[in-house]
């Protein structure tokens, strides 16, 4: 039986979480099976499209975290798991559909809130906080948001600053305590991410 | 010619460098060698014992940062140095005593103020800040200086309050910035240590 090696990838938005994701992923291919939190927002099929559009996402209670959890245990137990497929335009879970995911050696979960959720940590290896200043994540989000994703200033100003940021201070910035390493400025910081991979490529060549 | 790695790890009193340096120096043995920017204060030959009493040696200048960066480059060029010895108690360099220090495919660099000189960080390949809170860090200072040293417990606080803490918030605290990785619970978190150890291991076996 092959020993798996849970690695957890944490950070505010913008922090730089998907780039240090993408490079692992691009050096170890399918040595490591991605899983992202975002994927396992609830099931709402019973609520109104309004009320929906208004629920808190960035609460930790909007995430489904046993059926992560459940996922994640089956993914190390060198089980395939079919990860659910949220639809953000919705703001539900596809009924339908699910995404197959391979057990691999080494299994990267990421996601704002992972640490927030002490069950979750303890799945974990290793827990790695990504940190920016609020500054340049922001501008991230904006540039993101707006730019790339055709949202306006003031819908992404505002969410930002009723949810996104009082959640940030509440949840995520107190789960940055359960890290083992903190990477700042995450998704640029070379001499880190060379570290992280070393570590990879440690379990790689003995598991 | 070999290539060398420099190891940088700075952080506050009593946040678990030197715990981490250990930890290295039992692994690796000769292949690292270590230099505390400790070793570094200035000779003050010529100052009477009650003013070198008083210098603020929490503060940068106390340090011989010329000296120390020289040593550094004469031992990634592989040049053997001869390291000042300092006196704690006489507040003063040795006059007639050096330590030898080899270099080393690793050069370990250790010290509260090492990132707070840009040009000392140049020198570098890996920076690592140690973190813990200021009340743990204060009270193993308090542990060690008054249990391990035979200090007063007045004279220990009344020199963290005077100098070790404002010094720290002007110039410990802001290096941090310049780190590449930041390790909380210093000398206790494996996860961490283990992370730099296969750094280091991948540099020794490519070296």
């Amino acid at each position: 039986m092959m020993k798996t090696l849970v690695l957890g990838i944490a950070g505010g938005t913008g922090s730089g979480k998907t780039t240090i994701t993408r490079r692992l992923v691009q050096r170890f291919g399918s040595d490591i099976s991605t899983v992202s939190y975002d994927s396992y927002y609830r099931a709402n099929h019973d609520i109104p499209f309004e009320e929906r559009a208004n629920i808190n996402y960035d609460h930790p209670d909007a995430f489904d975290t046993d059926l992560f959890l459940q996922d994640l245990r089956d993914l190390k137990a060198g089980k395939t798991i079919q990860c659910p497929v949220y639809d953000f335009a919705i703001h539900d879970r596809l009924e339908n559909q699910t995404k197959e995911i391979q057990p691999a050696r080494v299994i990267l979960v990421e996601g704002i809130l992972i640490f927030a959720s002490q069950e979750l940590c303890d799945e974990m290896d290793i827990k790695v906080f990504v940190d920016a200043d609020a500054d340049v994540r922001i501008i991230r989000r904006i540039i993101r948001d707006v730019r790339d994703r055709g949202r306006s200033l003031d819908s992404v100003v505002n969410q930002y600053l009723t949810t996104v940021k009082p959640m940030h201070e509440r949840y995520v910035e107190p789960s940055r305590r359960r890290a083992d390493i903190i990477v700042p400025e995450g998704g640029h910081n070379k001499v880190a991410l060379e570290m992280i991979m070393e570590r990879v490529r440690a379990h790689l060549e003995q598991a």
